[in-house]
Protein backbone atom coordinates (compact mmCIF):
# COMPACT_ATOMS: atom_id res chain seq x y z
CA UNK A 1 0.00 0.00 0.00
CA UNK A 2 1.53 3.32 -0.81
CA UNK A 3 0.90 6.50 0.95
CA UNK A 4 -0.11 8.60 -1.99
CA UNK A 5 -2.78 6.14 -3.47
CA UNK A 6 -4.27 6.13 0.01
CA UNK A 7 -4.80 9.79 -0.20
CA UNK A 8 -6.32 9.63 -3.31
CA UNK A 9 -8.79 6.82 -2.43
CA UNK A 10 -9.50 8.28 0.62
CA UNK A 11 -10.12 11.78 -1.15
CA UNK A 12 -12.55 10.43 -3.28
CA UNK A 13 -14.36 8.44 -0.56
CA UNK A 14 -14.98 11.58 2.08
CA UNK A 15 -16.14 14.00 -1.56
CA UNK A 16 -18.46 11.09 -2.16
CA UNK A 17 -19.40 10.99 2.22
CA UNK A 18 -20.01 14.98 2.13
CA UNK A 19 -22.40 14.83 -0.79
CA UNK A 20 -24.53 12.24 0.63
CA UNK A 21 -24.34 13.24 4.20
CA UNK A 22 -25.20 16.84 3.01
CA UNK A 23 -27.88 15.96 1.29
CA UNK A 24 -26.16 17.06 -2.68
CA UNK A 25 -27.49 13.76 -3.86
CA UNK A 26 -27.38 14.66 -7.34
CA UNK A 27 -23.99 14.95 -7.13
CA UNK A 28 -23.37 11.51 -6.21
CA UNK A 29 -23.30 9.92 -9.33
CA UNK A 30 -20.92 12.07 -10.74
CA UNK A 31 -18.44 9.73 -8.37
CA UNK A 32 -18.75 7.09 -10.63
CA UNK A 33 -17.71 6.06 -13.62
CA UNK A 34 -20.55 6.14 -17.03
CA UNK A 35 -20.66 2.38 -16.33
CA UNK A 36 -19.94 2.33 -12.79
CA UNK A 37 -22.16 -0.40 -10.45
CA UNK A 38 -23.50 0.05 -7.60
CA UNK A 39 -24.76 -2.52 -5.37
CA UNK A 40 -26.02 -3.33 -1.59
CA UNK A 41 -26.19 -6.37 -0.71
CA UNK A 42 -26.01 -8.23 3.01
CA UNK A 43 -23.47 -9.53 4.77
CA UNK A 44 -25.73 -13.03 4.54
CA UNK A 45 -25.96 -12.94 0.81
CA UNK A 46 -22.96 -12.13 0.21
CA UNK A 47 -21.18 -14.93 1.51
CA UNK A 48 -23.50 -17.43 0.30
CA UNK A 49 -22.77 -15.70 -3.06
CA UNK A 50 -26.46 -14.93 -3.54
CA UNK A 51 -27.59 -12.70 -6.39
CA UNK A 52 -30.13 -10.94 -5.04
CA UNK A 53 -28.58 -7.25 -4.35
CA UNK A 54 -31.12 -4.98 -2.26
CA UNK A 55 -30.42 -2.32 -4.88
CA UNK A 56 -28.42 -2.66 -7.95
CA UNK A 57 -27.55 -0.25 -10.56
CA UNK A 58 -24.98 -0.78 -13.57
CA UNK A 59 -24.60 2.67 -15.40
CA UNK A 60 -24.43 6.51 -14.02
CA UNK A 61 -27.51 7.09 -15.71
CA UNK A 62 -29.15 4.38 -13.43
CA UNK A 63 -27.97 6.29 -10.23
CA UNK A 64 -29.18 9.54 -11.43
CA UNK A 65 -32.73 8.10 -12.10
CA UNK A 66 -32.57 6.52 -8.49
CA UNK A 67 -31.82 10.05 -7.10
CA UNK A 68 -34.55 11.93 -9.36
CA UNK A 69 -36.87 8.97 -8.07
CA UNK A 70 -36.07 10.05 -4.16
CA UNK A 71 -36.51 13.33 -4.98
CA UNK A 72 -40.17 12.67 -6.25
CA UNK A 73 -41.12 10.49 -3.35
CA UNK A 74 -40.56 13.52 -1.42
CA UNK A 75 -39.12 11.21 1.62
CA UNK A 76 -35.62 12.82 1.88
CA UNK A 77 -36.29 15.59 3.41
CA UNK A 78 -37.31 14.03 6.43
CA UNK A 79 -34.01 12.29 7.20
CA UNK A 80 -29.82 12.84 7.17
CA UNK A 81 -27.00 10.48 7.28
CA UNK A 82 -23.27 10.85 9.08
CA UNK A 83 -20.98 8.54 7.75
CA UNK A 84 -17.89 7.38 9.57
CA UNK A 85 -15.24 5.64 7.55
CA UNK A 86 -12.61 3.65 9.03
CA UNK A 87 -9.63 1.08 8.39
CA UNK A 88 -9.27 1.52 5.09
CA UNK A 89 -6.82 -1.12 2.92
CA UNK A 90 -6.09 0.10 -0.29
CA UNK A 91 -4.13 -2.73 -3.02
CA UNK A 92 -3.18 -1.10 -6.58
CA UNK A 93 -4.28 -3.30 -9.18
CA UNK A 94 -3.09 -2.08 -12.47
CA UNK A 95 -1.96 1.43 -13.63
CA UNK A 96 -5.48 2.66 -13.83
CA UNK A 97 -7.10 1.06 -11.03
CA UNK A 98 -7.01 0.22 -7.24
CA UNK A 99 -9.05 -1.62 -4.91
CA UNK A 100 -9.69 -0.69 -1.62
CA UNK A 101 -12.19 -2.07 1.43
CA UNK A 102 -13.39 -0.11 4.20
CA UNK A 103 -15.75 -0.31 7.18
CA UNK A 104 -18.62 2.34 7.62
CA UNK A 105 -21.03 3.03 9.73
CA UNK A 106 -24.36 5.46 9.07
CA UNK A 107 -26.09 7.08 12.05
CA UNK A 108 -29.51 8.71 10.49
CA UNK A 109 -31.18 11.80 11.78
CA UNK A 110 -34.67 11.78 11.35
CA UNK A 111 -36.10 15.25 11.39
CA UNK A 112 -37.56 15.21 14.93
CA UNK A 113 -34.02 15.39 15.67
CA UNK A 114 -34.07 11.38 16.65
CA UNK A 115 -31.25 9.58 15.92
CA UNK A 116 -29.72 5.84 15.99
CA UNK A 117 -26.95 3.88 14.45
CA UNK A 118 -28.76 3.04 11.05
CA UNK A 119 -26.50 0.48 9.20
CA UNK A 120 -23.10 -0.67 9.27
CA UNK A 121 -21.38 -2.95 7.04
CA UNK A 122 -17.96 -2.90 4.86
CA UNK A 123 -17.50 -1.59 1.29
CA UNK A 124 -15.63 -3.50 -1.43
CA UNK A 125 -14.44 -0.72 -4.47
CA UNK A 126 -12.62 -0.73 -7.22
CA UNK A 127 -11.64 2.72 -8.21
CA UNK A 128 -10.20 4.02 -11.54
CA UNK A 129 -7.17 6.40 -10.57
CA UNK A 130 -7.79 8.53 -13.49
CA UNK A 131 -11.48 9.18 -14.59
CA UNK A 132 -12.70 11.95 -16.64
CA UNK A 133 -10.85 15.15 -15.69
CA UNK A 134 -8.29 13.41 -14.11
CA UNK A 135 -10.44 12.36 -11.39
CA UNK A 136 -10.41 9.12 -9.31
CA UNK A 137 -13.75 7.48 -9.74
CA UNK A 138 -15.45 4.64 -8.70
CA UNK A 139 -15.80 1.82 -11.45
CA UNK A 140 -17.53 -0.69 -9.08
CA UNK A 141 -18.74 -0.21 -5.13
CA UNK A 142 -20.40 -2.96 -3.31
CA UNK A 143 -21.84 -1.94 0.31
CA UNK A 144 -22.09 -4.92 2.29
CA UNK A 145 -24.76 -4.11 5.41
CA UNK A 146 -23.44 -6.28 8.40
CA UNK A 147 -27.61 -6.91 9.02
CA UNK A 148 -30.39 -7.47 6.73
CA UNK A 149 -32.92 -6.12 9.14
CA UNK A 150 -32.00 -2.68 7.19
CA UNK A 151 -33.76 -3.96 4.03
CA UNK A 152 -36.80 -2.51 3.83
CA UNK A 153 -36.04 1.36 5.28
CA UNK A 154 -33.53 1.92 2.22
CA UNK A 155 -34.23 5.68 0.93
CA UNK A 156 -30.70 7.55 0.40
CA UNK A 157 -27.70 5.24 -1.19
CA UNK A 158 -25.42 4.36 1.96
CA UNK B 1 -3.58 18.06 1.05
CA UNK B 2 0.04 17.46 1.71
CA UNK B 3 0.65 14.74 4.18
CA UNK B 4 2.44 16.72 7.00
CA UNK B 5 -0.37 18.88 7.03
CA UNK B 6 -2.87 15.79 7.32
CA UNK B 7 -0.58 14.97 10.26
CA UNK B 8 -0.27 18.01 11.80
CA UNK B 9 -4.12 18.63 11.96
CA UNK B 10 -4.26 15.34 13.50
CA UNK B 11 -1.96 15.18 15.67
CA UNK B 12 -3.61 18.64 17.62
CA UNK B 13 -7.00 17.18 17.00
CA UNK B 14 -6.75 13.52 18.70
CA UNK B 15 -4.82 15.40 21.75
CA UNK B 16 -7.31 17.13 22.37
CA UNK B 17 -10.11 14.16 22.00
CA UNK B 18 -7.75 11.93 24.69
CA UNK B 19 -8.04 15.40 27.37
CA UNK B 20 -12.20 15.40 26.57
CA UNK B 21 -12.11 11.51 27.07
CA UNK B 22 -9.96 11.35 29.69
CA UNK B 23 -11.88 13.97 31.86
CA UNK B 24 -9.13 16.00 31.81
CA UNK B 25 -11.08 19.02 30.95
CA UNK B 26 -8.88 21.54 32.49
CA UNK B 27 -6.36 21.08 29.50
CA UNK B 28 -8.51 21.68 26.77
CA UNK B 29 -8.79 25.93 26.59
CA UNK B 30 -5.05 24.98 25.94
CA UNK B 31 -5.27 23.58 21.99
CA UNK B 32 -7.31 27.56 21.20
CA UNK B 33 -5.33 30.07 20.25
CA UNK B 34 -6.08 33.11 23.06
CA UNK B 35 -8.56 34.75 21.06
CA UNK B 36 -9.70 31.46 20.10
CA UNK B 37 -13.22 31.06 19.09
CA UNK B 38 -15.54 27.83 20.07
CA UNK B 39 -19.40 27.49 18.79
CA UNK B 40 -21.53 24.18 19.15
CA UNK B 41 -24.61 25.00 16.66
CA UNK B 42 -27.39 22.49 15.22
CA UNK B 43 -27.39 21.59 11.32
CA UNK B 44 -30.39 23.26 10.96
CA UNK B 45 -29.19 26.42 12.31
CA UNK B 46 -25.88 26.42 10.32
CA UNK B 47 -27.54 25.96 6.89
CA UNK B 48 -30.39 29.12 7.53
CA UNK B 49 -27.13 30.81 8.41
CA UNK B 50 -29.01 31.84 12.23
CA UNK B 51 -26.41 33.31 14.73
CA UNK B 52 -27.96 30.82 17.93
CA UNK B 53 -24.91 28.76 18.70
CA UNK B 54 -25.80 26.63 22.03
CA UNK B 55 -22.40 27.87 23.51
CA UNK B 56 -20.93 29.95 22.24
CA UNK B 57 -17.21 31.32 23.41
CA UNK B 58 -14.28 33.69 21.83
CA UNK B 59 -11.80 33.41 24.01
CA UNK B 60 -9.28 30.73 25.90
CA UNK B 61 -10.59 32.72 29.20
CA UNK B 62 -14.14 31.59 28.05
CA UNK B 63 -13.45 28.50 27.70
CA UNK B 64 -11.44 27.98 31.17
CA UNK B 65 -14.34 29.90 32.89
CA UNK B 66 -17.14 27.02 31.17
CA UNK B 67 -14.79 24.27 32.42
CA UNK B 68 -14.73 26.05 36.07
CA UNK B 69 -18.29 26.08 36.11
CA UNK B 70 -18.80 22.38 34.97
CA UNK B 71 -16.65 21.52 37.69
CA UNK B 72 -18.63 23.35 40.09
CA UNK B 73 -22.18 22.56 39.01
CA UNK B 74 -20.34 18.98 40.10
CA UNK B 75 -21.85 16.52 37.21
CA UNK B 76 -18.90 16.12 34.76
CA UNK B 77 -18.54 12.61 37.00
CA UNK B 78 -21.50 11.23 36.34
CA UNK B 79 -20.80 10.33 32.44
CA UNK B 80 -17.60 10.19 30.27
CA UNK B 81 -16.82 10.73 26.12
CA UNK B 82 -15.49 8.81 23.51
CA UNK B 83 -15.06 10.23 20.39
CA UNK B 84 -14.59 8.90 17.14
CA UNK B 85 -13.11 11.13 14.15
CA UNK B 86 -13.44 10.72 10.59
CA UNK B 87 -12.88 11.70 6.83
CA UNK B 88 -10.96 14.63 7.89
CA UNK B 89 -9.98 17.12 4.82
CA UNK B 90 -7.27 19.58 5.77
CA UNK B 91 -6.86 22.63 3.18
CA UNK B 92 -4.08 25.33 3.34
CA UNK B 93 -5.29 28.84 4.00
CA UNK B 94 -1.54 30.46 4.32
CA UNK B 95 1.70 29.61 5.33
CA UNK B 96 0.32 29.88 9.23
CA UNK B 97 -3.56 28.39 8.66
CA UNK B 98 -5.10 25.90 7.68
CA UNK B 99 -8.95 24.67 7.26
CA UNK B 100 -9.85 21.54 8.12
CA UNK B 101 -13.24 20.03 8.22
CA UNK B 102 -14.23 16.03 9.92
CA UNK B 103 -16.85 13.81 10.85
CA UNK B 104 -17.57 12.85 14.23
CA UNK B 105 -19.43 10.73 16.94
CA UNK B 106 -19.26 11.00 20.44
CA UNK B 107 -20.45 8.03 22.80
CA UNK B 108 -21.50 8.91 26.21
CA UNK B 109 -20.93 6.56 29.15
CA UNK B 110 -23.05 7.38 31.96
CA UNK B 111 -21.56 6.10 35.66
CA UNK B 112 -24.70 3.30 36.18
CA UNK B 113 -22.28 1.81 32.70
CA UNK B 114 -25.55 2.64 30.55
CA UNK B 115 -24.24 3.91 26.73
CA UNK B 116 -25.21 5.47 23.76
CA UNK B 117 -24.84 7.26 20.64
CA UNK B 118 -24.38 10.84 21.86
CA UNK B 119 -24.07 12.90 19.55
CA UNK B 120 -22.88 13.30 15.22
CA UNK B 121 -22.26 15.95 12.95
CA UNK B 122 -18.70 17.84 11.28
CA UNK B 123 -16.38 20.22 12.92
CA UNK B 124 -15.30 23.13 10.78
CA UNK B 125 -11.80 24.22 11.95
CA UNK B 126 -9.60 26.97 11.23
CA UNK B 127 -6.07 25.80 13.08
CA UNK B 128 -3.54 28.11 13.69
CA UNK B 129 -0.03 25.96 12.51
CA UNK B 130 2.79 27.35 14.72
CA UNK B 131 0.59 28.58 17.96
CA UNK B 132 2.72 29.37 21.05
CA UNK B 133 5.77 26.93 21.64
CA UNK B 134 5.09 26.50 18.22
CA UNK B 135 2.19 24.23 18.56
CA UNK B 136 -0.67 23.42 16.13
CA UNK B 137 -3.65 25.78 18.09
CA UNK B 138 -7.05 26.18 17.36
CA UNK B 139 -8.32 29.98 16.37
CA UNK B 140 -12.00 28.61 15.62
CA UNK B 141 -13.66 25.17 15.83
CA UNK B 142 -17.55 25.16 15.03
CA UNK B 143 -19.26 21.98 16.09
CA UNK B 144 -22.22 21.42 13.92
CA UNK B 145 -24.34 18.97 15.36
CA UNK B 146 -26.45 16.96 13.29
CA UNK B 147 -29.78 17.09 15.77
CA UNK B 148 -31.14 19.63 17.53
CA UNK B 149 -32.55 17.09 20.35
CA UNK B 150 -29.37 17.69 21.83
CA UNK B 151 -29.72 20.85 23.36
CA UNK B 152 -30.45 21.41 26.53
CA UNK B 153 -28.33 17.90 27.59
CA UNK B 154 -24.55 19.44 26.98
CA UNK B 155 -22.23 19.44 29.31
CA UNK B 156 -18.43 18.49 28.86
CA UNK B 157 -17.89 20.01 25.20
CA UNK B 158 -17.90 18.07 22.19
CA UNK C 1 4.89 10.36 14.97
CA UNK C 2 6.42 8.81 11.35
CA UNK C 3 4.45 7.83 8.51
CA UNK C 4 6.49 4.26 7.49
CA UNK C 5 5.18 3.67 11.55
CA UNK C 6 1.91 4.84 11.41
CA UNK C 7 1.30 3.02 8.22
CA UNK C 8 2.98 -0.49 9.51
CA UNK C 9 0.98 -0.02 12.66
CA UNK C 10 -2.01 0.61 11.02
CA UNK C 11 -1.61 -2.34 8.75
CA UNK C 12 -1.34 -4.70 11.60
CA UNK C 13 -4.58 -3.34 13.24
CA UNK C 14 -6.54 -3.41 10.31
CA UNK C 15 -5.81 -7.03 9.58
CA UNK C 16 -6.41 -7.97 12.92
CA UNK C 17 -10.15 -6.20 12.87
CA UNK C 18 -10.61 -8.19 9.40
CA UNK C 19 -10.47 -11.28 10.80
CA UNK C 20 -12.55 -10.28 13.65
CA UNK C 21 -15.67 -9.07 12.00
CA UNK C 22 -15.30 -12.13 9.45
CA UNK C 23 -15.25 -14.79 12.09
CA UNK C 24 -11.94 -15.69 11.30
CA UNK C 25 -11.56 -16.06 14.85
CA UNK C 26 -8.49 -18.88 14.70
CA UNK C 27 -6.10 -16.69 12.68
CA UNK C 28 -6.50 -13.94 15.32
CA UNK C 29 -3.69 -15.55 17.87
CA UNK C 30 -1.53 -15.47 14.86
CA UNK C 31 -1.23 -11.58 15.34
CA UNK C 32 0.16 -11.80 18.63
CA UNK C 33 4.15 -13.09 19.06
CA UNK C 34 4.00 -16.16 21.36
CA UNK C 35 4.14 -14.58 24.50
CA UNK C 36 1.89 -11.97 23.68
CA UNK C 37 -0.51 -10.38 26.23
CA UNK C 38 -3.88 -9.47 26.08
CA UNK C 39 -6.18 -8.08 28.84
CA UNK C 40 -9.75 -6.47 28.31
CA UNK C 41 -10.64 -4.08 31.45
CA UNK C 42 -12.44 -1.31 32.62
CA UNK C 43 -12.08 2.41 32.46
CA UNK C 44 -12.92 2.04 36.40
CA UNK C 45 -10.99 -0.39 37.23
CA UNK C 46 -7.89 1.01 34.96
CA UNK C 47 -7.61 4.07 36.70
CA UNK C 48 -7.42 2.82 39.87
CA UNK C 49 -5.04 -0.16 39.53
CA UNK C 50 -6.87 -2.60 40.03
CA UNK C 51 -5.49 -5.83 38.12
CA UNK C 52 -8.62 -7.15 37.93
CA UNK C 53 -9.02 -7.71 33.98
CA UNK C 54 -12.34 -9.38 32.59
CA UNK C 55 -9.86 -11.34 29.89
CA UNK C 56 -6.42 -12.02 30.72
CA UNK C 57 -4.39 -14.20 28.39
CA UNK C 58 -0.34 -14.25 28.06
CA UNK C 59 0.41 -16.47 25.49
CA UNK C 60 -0.80 -16.89 21.54
CA UNK C 61 -1.36 -20.86 23.03
CA UNK C 62 -4.06 -19.18 26.04
CA UNK C 63 -5.92 -16.86 22.91
CA UNK C 64 -6.03 -20.11 21.11
CA UNK C 65 -7.33 -22.21 23.71
CA UNK C 66 -10.10 -19.04 24.24
CA UNK C 67 -10.90 -19.32 20.15
CA UNK C 68 -11.64 -23.17 20.63
CA UNK C 69 -13.81 -22.87 24.13
CA UNK C 70 -15.41 -20.13 22.07
CA UNK C 71 -16.47 -22.42 19.12
CA UNK C 72 -17.30 -25.35 21.33
CA UNK C 73 -19.98 -23.37 23.01
CA UNK C 74 -21.08 -22.87 19.96
CA UNK C 75 -22.69 -18.98 20.66
CA UNK C 76 -20.12 -17.53 17.94
CA UNK C 77 -22.75 -17.95 14.95
CA UNK C 78 -25.29 -15.87 16.72
CA UNK C 79 -23.71 -12.75 16.50
CA UNK C 80 -20.51 -10.22 14.58
CA UNK C 81 -19.22 -7.27 15.40
CA UNK C 82 -18.22 -4.20 13.30
CA UNK C 83 -14.83 -2.45 14.80
CA UNK C 84 -14.58 1.14 14.02
CA UNK C 85 -10.79 2.38 15.10
CA UNK C 86 -9.94 5.87 14.97
CA UNK C 87 -7.24 8.40 16.46
CA UNK C 88 -4.67 6.34 16.62
CA UNK C 89 -1.80 7.58 18.19
CA UNK C 90 1.79 5.78 17.40
CA UNK C 91 5.06 6.63 19.01
CA UNK C 92 8.70 4.61 18.61
CA UNK C 93 9.75 3.02 21.28
CA UNK C 94 13.38 1.40 19.89
CA UNK C 95 14.03 -0.02 17.09
CA UNK C 96 12.20 -3.09 17.12
CA UNK C 97 8.88 -1.59 19.14
CA UNK C 98 6.17 1.07 19.09
CA UNK C 99 3.21 2.32 21.21
CA UNK C 100 0.04 3.03 20.05
CA UNK C 101 -3.16 3.99 21.19
CA UNK C 102 -6.55 4.42 19.78
CA UNK C 103 -10.04 4.80 20.23
CA UNK C 104 -12.67 1.85 19.52
CA UNK C 105 -16.38 1.77 18.81
CA UNK C 106 -17.47 -1.89 18.64
CA UNK C 107 -20.88 -2.48 16.80
CA UNK C 108 -22.62 -5.76 17.23
CA UNK C 109 -24.87 -7.45 15.06
CA UNK C 110 -27.15 -10.95 15.90
CA UNK C 111 -28.32 -13.11 13.91
CA UNK C 112 -31.80 -11.48 13.73
CA UNK C 113 -30.65 -8.56 12.41
CA UNK C 114 -30.65 -6.14 14.96
CA UNK C 115 -27.71 -4.42 15.79
CA UNK C 116 -26.24 -2.21 18.31
CA UNK C 117 -23.54 -0.66 19.76
CA UNK C 118 -22.17 -2.97 22.15
CA UNK C 119 -18.63 -1.46 23.33
CA UNK C 120 -16.16 1.46 23.12
CA UNK C 121 -13.16 2.50 24.52
CA UNK C 122 -9.61 2.47 24.27
CA UNK C 123 -6.88 0.44 22.85
CA UNK C 124 -3.02 0.45 24.46
CA UNK C 125 -0.93 -1.65 22.57
CA UNK C 126 2.94 -2.47 22.35
CA UNK C 127 4.01 -3.52 18.86
CA UNK C 128 6.88 -5.73 17.85
CA UNK C 129 7.56 -4.26 14.31
CA UNK C 130 9.73 -7.26 13.32
CA UNK C 131 7.94 -10.50 14.38
CA UNK C 132 8.00 -13.79 13.16
CA UNK C 133 8.16 -13.59 8.87
CA UNK C 134 9.07 -9.83 9.33
CA UNK C 135 5.32 -8.86 10.34
CA UNK C 136 4.35 -6.78 13.09
CA UNK C 137 2.41 -8.18 15.89
CA UNK C 138 1.28 -7.27 19.08
CA UNK C 139 3.24 -7.43 22.18
CA UNK C 140 0.71 -6.39 24.37
CA UNK C 141 -2.98 -5.29 23.50
CA UNK C 142 -4.80 -3.79 26.33
CA UNK C 143 -8.36 -3.23 26.06
CA UNK C 144 -10.01 -0.52 27.94
CA UNK C 145 -13.73 -0.32 27.81
CA UNK C 146 -15.53 2.36 28.88
CA UNK C 147 -18.21 0.47 30.36
CA UNK C 148 -18.60 -1.65 32.67
CA UNK C 149 -22.07 -3.05 32.02
CA UNK C 150 -20.61 -5.16 29.59
CA UNK C 151 -18.57 -7.41 31.59
CA UNK C 152 -20.74 -10.69 31.51
CA UNK C 153 -21.77 -10.49 27.62
CA UNK C 154 -18.14 -10.77 26.02
CA UNK C 155 -17.67 -13.71 23.46
CA UNK C 156 -15.55 -12.79 20.33
CA UNK C 157 -12.64 -10.86 21.79
CA UNK C 158 -12.89 -7.05 20.76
Amino acid sequence: MDIELQRVVDGVDVAREEVLDDDRLEDWPGFFVEKGRYRITTAENYERGLPLPIIYADSRAMLADRVSALRHANIYEAQRYRHTVSSTLVERVDADTARATSNFQVVRIMHTGESMLFASGRYLDRIRLNGEGGEAMFEERVVVLDSRAIDTLLAIPI
